[in-house]
């Protein structure tokens, strides 16, 4: 075998970032079951014609087959590709199961997704995505939408990061207004728009003409609704005094008037009502979100998500929802990229066990148990090396801790190998201080 | 969209038992720390060649290509194929990295590996695996392949499942004494021997002698080593007692004598000497181990592993390494087919805080975010329904407590709802009993 080579798109952290992406996951998992969100794994195949529902993502589809696939045999599979994001399996999950299900039902789940993008910073091909979602039987009450945003500032507020805002929107705001002027393609209109930032009002503005049948005066209208934006219930002040009404309009300012104004009560600073968010065309019918890493907007969203009434619906049964996803990998891709997170060693060991010879090994390795007992992570020593050596193999990772066995019944004695302090130890007592008992991460 | 069915070979646990999987995880998770092993994941796809290395697997393997694929343009994949265990992938992360790693490298990993086989109980393409290896520079000690099985005593001694044990072989063992017998293909003889579970001694013998060249005596004496089975080091006189004798015989005799009395004094009775033991063909060259579940033989090994000296080999490098995997999924599977573990609710939520009126929910979401901050999992209740539908509510969950708020300045009231006291409380104060905080597994 050659020396292998990365395939771009498929990240690996190496293992110091590895238990940065831990924590960093650990925190976020805790955050959402205070809020009692139940986790949920759904595998990572879906029938391929579930995942081509949505004609926009299905470029990006990776298709799965066996090698030696067997057509005619029982084992025959329909054909199958990797999920592109969580929501379409989720849906299809509370769809199938629907019978054993409480709801409401919140859920969580954190999981890798697979999209066939052109990889360049902050996009990958295999990216890690942590969602929650709520679902309801039939209706579903709007104060979840306020409720989402929470959990997510709840959850990153606690991490060592540049601080987040989340931007929020209703579809029923730009479909009422768009048909308040008098459009009649309003999810045209919606596709101009989404381009604000990447080709300027200009351009948006001839989009919109040429392909919602926009006037120039309509247009006009559109770009004025996209550049509202304010962290409280005023935005709404500002819509009207563009002079544009209609029912659909008021219903989605309501809507996001609450969500705005909840969290401005809760977490100040968390929410602005951004009119411009769009978030594609995908699957959202009313509330929807977005989020800016302070410092790394030009990346893009880190945390997006919003309301979906129709997309878990069989027959008459229907199951709209709200939800809202964080993308870790993205996220860690960039922190890991401007050193923001740091990690105090790169192997989860507090103490390392010297070896004074291979016979000893039983002796060092009792040592070793009685400390893992106690909590306490430990390795005995590869080899009966010099001592320095052995104090270098902790050195070199991170391992604070040397311990010495002492020789014919003198007592052990343990070393901090960063000030040099040995003291006298038993394993069944002697306790490290609690910032070194596992990794730091800051 | 129609009601959505399973796909065969894919499981989805529910919330519930996700809950299970994922202490069963975080178990597994620490105690591979205590024992020093790093965090790893790799990505889910290897190159197509890398992974049909090994002819045994190839059948196995699900090829993944994007659907609208551009072979000419710059995006184009060479061709990829989803891993089927941790070990491939892990060697060729090893070769790849190796400048950047400190040797021994211990590492865990924790991850879904896929497998085109014909799903049955037990079996899934699907599945999810914890592996720990220890991987080093040129050459490997052997006291390590007496470690592992250890760590794997410990990760699952303390988990409500039934007592495991270890069978562990060498190949040196049946490879040397099949050359010490006069064979001349020894793997043929492995491969033979390999069925015995499955086809019974009288057609093992048969194989021998049609595949593997040996004479009746010869494959008499190949079924009477893998009779042999013992707790401790006794193994080794019963396989002197048959006569053979080989330089690779000696050398494997002496090796799977330490793993086994190395555990019979850490963990007496997880351990056995097991000469029938061949774990397939695969890359293994020394130690293999496979696992038992008591009471669950007939479904095979839950966790297995082995010794490989070649895996991890580019030009003059070479990375020995000796590696064990608990198959998480099939563990599961087994258990919940069985009913043998239970969690005490479904979902995390410790209290629900009632609603009197949706103008109150404010005031709810106050009392929620304050136990929250205190580690107390909260829901506030889905609609300010009658006060009997939002205990049925939690009762359906199994949330053991559900908060009342009280009106105009009275003091707020919590009930269990399993005895029914309802007592006094302030959320900056009250704390649950310690076993309600959290789900249980049993």
């Amino acid at each position: 075998m050659s020396k292998p080579s990365p395939i771009s798109g498929f990240p690996e952290w190496a293992p110091p970032q590895r238990m940065i992406e831990q924590y960093v996951i650990g925190r976020i998992q805790r955050t959402f079951e205070l809020y009692g969100f139940a986790p949920l794994e759904t595998r990572s195949v879906e029938p391929l014609d579930q995942l081509l529902r949505k004609g926009e993502t299905s470029k990006e589809v990776y298709l799965v087959r066996r090698l030696q696939e067997d057509p005619g045999g029982p084992t025959g599979d329909d054909a199958l590709g990797l999920h592109f994001d969580l929501t379409v399996p989720f849906a299809r999950y509370v769809l199938e199961n629907a019978g054993k299900l409480q709801f409401p039902f919140r859920r969580y789940q954190i999981q890798k997704v697979w999209r066939g993008e052109r990889p360049q910073e902050g996009r990958y091909r295999e990216f890690l995505q942590a969602d929650i979602d709520i679902v309801d039987r039939d209706t579903l009450p709007a104060h979840y939408e306020a409720e989402l945003p929470l959990v997510i500032g709840d959850a990153l507020s606690g991490l060592p990061i540049p601080p987040i805002v989340i931007q929020v929107n209703n579809r029923k705001v730009s479909e009422g207004f768009y048909r308040g002027v008098g459009l009649t393609d309003p999810d045209a209109a919606l596709r101009a728009v989404d381009k604000l930032d990447k080709i300027g009002p200009d351009k948006v503005a001839a989009l919109l003409v040429e392909t919602a049948g926009a006037t120039e005066a309509q247009a006009k209208a559109c770009l004025a609704l996209a550049e509202i934006s304010a962290p409280d219930g005023s935005f709404a002040d500002a819509v009207r005094a563009l002079g544009v009404e209609h029912p659909l309009l008021d219903e989605g300012l309501a809507e996001l008037v609450t969500v705005v104004e909840t969290a401005a009560a809760h977490s100040p600073g968390l929410c602005v009502a951004d009119l411009r968010i769009a978030r594609g065309l995908d699957y959202y019918t009313g509330t929807v979100y977005e989020t800016q890493l302070r410092g790394y907007e030009r990346f893009g969203s880190i945390c997006s998500g919003g309301r979906y009434d129709n997309l878990a619906t069989a027959g008459s049964a229907t199951f709209p929802g709200v939800g809202i996803s964080i993308g870790v990998t993205r996220l860690l891709g960039l922190l890991f990229g401007s050193g923001e997170l740091n990690v105090s060693r790169s192997v989860p060991t507090c103490v390392l066990v010297a070896l004074a010879d291979e016979e000893h090994r039983p002796a060092s390795d009792r040592i070793a148990a009685k400390l893992r007992r106690r909590g306490i992570a430990t390795e005995v020593s590869p080899s009966a090396a010099k001592y320095g050596r052995q104090i270098r193999f902790a050195e070199r990772r991170g391992i604070p801790y040397v311990w010495f066995p002492g020789a014919d019944g003198a007592v052990d004695e343990v070393k901090d190998i960063r000030s040099g302090e040995q003291v006298p130890a038993t394993p069944d007592e002697w306790t490290p201080p609690v910032e070194d008992l596992r990794p730091l991460v800051s």
